[in-house]
């Protein structure tokens, strides 16, 4: 079975990236038409989107789709990269708004553009390439729009389509003003975190199957229960994740502790806010939102997530996401088409069981 | 004639603000379930966009559906939304590009979250100011497509307006890329001018109004003809505009010579460069872009422009442009609402007579 999970991922995936090389592909050459600067810009945007990242969000929705269909066909494949572009957008937007200089390894978009500017005038210009990493963002997700407006399916079933899209970007946005307003707060309580990681990170996901299975023409109880199951499935992901970013290894993706060296108000550390003892309570405090954490900092810092129970009660609580969300899946009606729904379970345990 | 004109305005931009104070109402609710940072977000975005402006561009779709129908409804002047929140988006995007402190008389966006953030820490963050500018710009263009794609009307009529906004779009951030660019280059030319105006003027204007006859289900070439009207109205309107930003009096909105401060590259500014006798091409481009040009040194600017012709082929580039224009709607087949068609001719005469 995972045999065949990751051979489905494999194989989607790279259909999803072929897709994506042959619309930039059309995209740069009319960018061409218009002038040099536009003809690189467009290929900086589809360098920047073929980087690589697991495409899981597409893959989602043509899964989904099968799911209710039986069938992948071109026409889904196509209407897949909607997301990924948004996606995407999103990326370039914070990646400018959290002053990052890496996305995946490589400079970030603004960052690229702030190096080409130096290296045309010889001078710094920091603000040039923030004025074209808000612009790259603002293509990318138009871009997306202009894919699921085209996409070869019944006009109503696209407008369906369409509102989950419109739908899944006020989320995000919305969560993004969370995460910018959180910090300011006195505290945070769980509920504020599983708010913020239902609109960050869950609302994508849901849309992604949510388009999917609109497309293929799903039954209303369909596409809710595979909704529900994609955001709960998202929520465990994103708890999990943060997990990692303490207690995994280095091969995670970002350095141990990061979390803690930004002042993240993550599960973990709320419930360790909540249950510490006083002592503790002020000693975690004082380490949130330290830029030079020492390693023996750290470990000061997870022992105390550790003795408040707060490491037990997140990981429970993804597995028990885990379960409701693979409950949702049987709740669709009409019954979904087995290998789709055994590809979804299939997601769930990679979500919760990856150690990178 | 010219009365019905100023009253159709008057009566359709009112009910266009009508149409933008329900709409943002009903979102400022829903926010209000998500926190109260959330509320006043949309709220600053509501009066944002209620600020002010004529709403040519909704007036215009909704004029272009009369045009087709004869008839004006409720489902257009909702659908007309969309254009002017696309315009508001890429003003709070263009404001954040361009640095600017005010709009509309009033503090731009970013401007108005970093004072938010002075008043609730105390402290001075530019970024977070640039930051909230980036989502309330996302959310605008968002809500836009959330209009259009909900209008009241046969789905692939929409789909179709869909196409002609996400065109619109690209055609802007096209536009703006090339005005990022043109600094950088040694020269202009009036070919450049007329694409940046086509791309940054006339593409929203072009398709506000191929959205409304769209909508209204008109034929290819009255889609079509009304779109080639409103491209060349909208450049026959910026090249006037540049004409009264240095020839027209204070009234006109922006200081006497802020385009030359600013080192544009206007129409009459590439042409004088190309007419100027030797000296006085070095004594222009000395004065372009010179932040504290005096008066004397404005009016030394607008004898050269005067004296090489400029001036004059400018005036008369935008005359042929309306002429061109007026053309075009007559061409259109059927032929349109003799009332609409009457609107869009006094339109283009109010574009270039029009002395604020």
């Amino acid at each position: 079975m995972n045999e065949y999970f990751n051979a489905k991922i494999k194989e989607l995936s790279e259909r999803v990236n072929n897709a994506l090389n042959e619309y930039f592909n059309a995209k740069i050459e009319e960018a061409r038409r218009i002038s040099v600067n536009h003809y690189e810009y467009y290929s900086k945007l589809k360098d920047f989107v073929l980087r690589g990242g697991k495409r899981l969000r597409p893959v989602s929705l043509i899964m989904a789709y099968k799911g209710i269909k039986g069938v992948i066909d071109e026409g889904v494949v196509r209407a897949s990269l909607c997301v990924e572009l948004l996606h995407n957008s999103s990326l370039i937007h914070d990646d400018i708004m959290d002053r990052d200089e890496y996305r995946r390894g490589e400079p970030t978009f603004h960052a690229l553009y702030r190096e080409w500017y130096r290296r045309v005038k010889a001078e710094l210009n920091e603000h040039f390439g923030v004025s074209m990493g808000i612009l790259g963002g603002d293509s990318l997700f138009n871009m997306g729009f202009e894919i699921l407006s085209n996409a070869p399916f019944h006009p109503s079933l696209v407008i369906r389509s369409l509102n989950h899209y419109v739908e899944a970007y006020r989320e995000l946005v919305d969560g993004m003003i969370l995460d910018m307003m959180l910090p300011l707060l006195p505290s945070a309580s769980e509920e504020d975190y599983m708010l913020m990681v239902s609109l960050k990170t869950g609302a994508l996901f849901e849309k992604s199957i949510a388009i999917g299975a609109t497309l293929a023409g799903g039954s209303e109880l369909q596409v809710s229960k595979l909704s529900e199951y994609a955001q709960l499935a998202a929520q465990a992901f994103q708890v999990r994740d943060d997990v990692l970013g303490l207690f995994g290894g280095e091969e995670v993706g970002k350095p141990i502790g990061s979390d803690l060296r930004e002042g993240k108000r993550t599960l973990i550390v709320i419930k360790a806010l909540e249950g510490a003892t006083q002592d503790d309570r002020i000693k975690l405090q004082r380490l949130l939102g330290k830029r030079d954490l020492t390693i023996q900092e750290v470990e000061e810092a997870k022992r105390i997530i550790i003795s408040t129970g707060a490491l037990n009660y997140a990981q429970a609580k993804a597995l028990k996401l885990v379960e409701a969300a693979k409950q949702k899946l049987k709740e669709a009606k009409p019954p979904l088409n087995k290998e789709a729904e055994a590809f979804f379970i299939e997601l769930t345990d990679f979500f919760i069981e990856r150690s990178y």
